[in-house]
């Protein structure tokens, strides 16, 4: 019964249903904030496992975080979406213990697709990294079964 | 000296050398093989702490696993280069457990801008992923101080 | 009926047919030809119209070239279908006068939706530019009332 | 002595020189409109000549359009520059006659690259096209000798 909800809400407890399965971003440790119908926010501390070589962060791991949240307003709905291609601009290298926040607003819907945005800022408000994904609907909810009413607080 | 060995033999010695300071790619279980000038190959198991709510492989670290071997082709002349941008399409979900093998080739070298294509493959040989990479060459070496003939066993 | 002839002969059938109705690519002087089944080539020459501020060919244009024979292998099927999102890199400015070709083939295809990669090189066989197209198959045919059997030569 | 105008006065003097000799915008009809410094618009109306066999505004001409107006923000410090990259998503079709706006902003400058967004509409004001590109400075200036003073109307 999604439907009957403000859809800041229906996001909001889909984001709290998401949350408590998501093995990978609980493993890099990011945590989800500001979600919206249609945007939200995620933050991470670049750890020393999430460094490549150069000793920066691994461009790769910057991404996966990037995305964690883009998960987050693809399937804010609960209609299951997944990315189907995305691409990033890397525009400064981030630093061990650099606080990243990515953010992620919904830039179009055009039928079972979507378009969105993210950028990735440090602590000193510097980008460090453009990302702009595509979304497919699949069949199905994002969170099964979804009590949108369960634990009322967090994610907002 | 790098230039008195042979492009191959140079790539395989500075994977070494990358491989020993790779945090990131340790941490996900990145195996690196196939070592070339030019190209390289590597693999992971998808494991639990991998997955995201859907319960399949997290498109980021999917992403995060194949620009790891980027980073080996990119740097394989040990004059250290950046990923710029990179564009992934999503072609197959990949399961816990699963084998993946990602093999990154150069496909132009324009001045200090290189493209490379990766392609992500499953224990069956299918298609999951299919990124390019937009390379750009930095001051510095890849590995400062390489010696060549250190470690000649592995990545070839 | 097209599902009675092979795929080459249908493509080439399907290419005849959309040539008569493609007034971008004749307006560019776009030639197609090599079409098979996943893959085609097209010519162009640069023209004076063509070119940019730079008195070099147009990126956009040259794009546009390129981007026309991915149209006739994403449908070659006689499914239509459009082209979702594209990404291009280019590799190095293309001339007044120069030949270019284009060469497109089908990478992957998923469902609706296809993966397409197109190099695009001059007289010499230089790459001046690399893309990857995206595609999404919509209703109907991309050449309503198809006759395979007509018009025997040429496409192929 | 470019740098000694406003940044503003400056873009709308470049674009002026640009739009003398852009032969490809001109043969497309393409009207440049609001410069500034890191941002400028565009205006098409789509022909007879700009449709594809589908009936709409080719997608190829659609990005070269929207593709013009980045060159102009690109150099509009008068430093020569070029796309090095580009990625469009497509959301909606144009039709005949339908006139589309594409609106280009500079998102980031690191070092001799940056990264602009496009968004394209028609004349409803909805959203048929999303680009993203990348640039990089070359040698030169992008009008050699600009007269900054010279013909103080349009493009503002």
């Amino acid at each position: 019964m999604s439907e009957t909800y403000d859809p800041d809400t229906l996001a909001q407890a889909v984001a709290r249903g998401m949350t408590a399965r998501d093995n990978a971003a609980q493993a890099m440790g990011v945590e989800i904030f500001d979600v919206k119908a249609g945007s939200a926010a995620a933050r991470i501390v670049v750890r020393e496992d999430m460094l490549n070589f150069h000793g920066t962060c691994h461009g790769g791991l910057m991404y996966a975080f990037a995305t964690s949240v883009l998960a987050y307003v693809m399937n804010g709905d609960n209609r299951a979406a997944v990315a189907q291609a995305c691409s990033i601009n890397y525009t400064r290298p981030a630093q061990l213990g650099d606080e990243l926040t990515a953010r992620c607003r919904a830039v179009n819907q055009a039928g079972r697709s979507g378009v969105y945005d993210i950028e990735v800022t440090n602590q000193k408000g510097e980008t460090v990294a453009l990302l702009r994904g595509q979304s497919s609907k699949i069949k199905g909810e994002a969170v099964p079964g979804l009590n949108v009413e369960f634990g009322i607080e967090g994610m907002g």
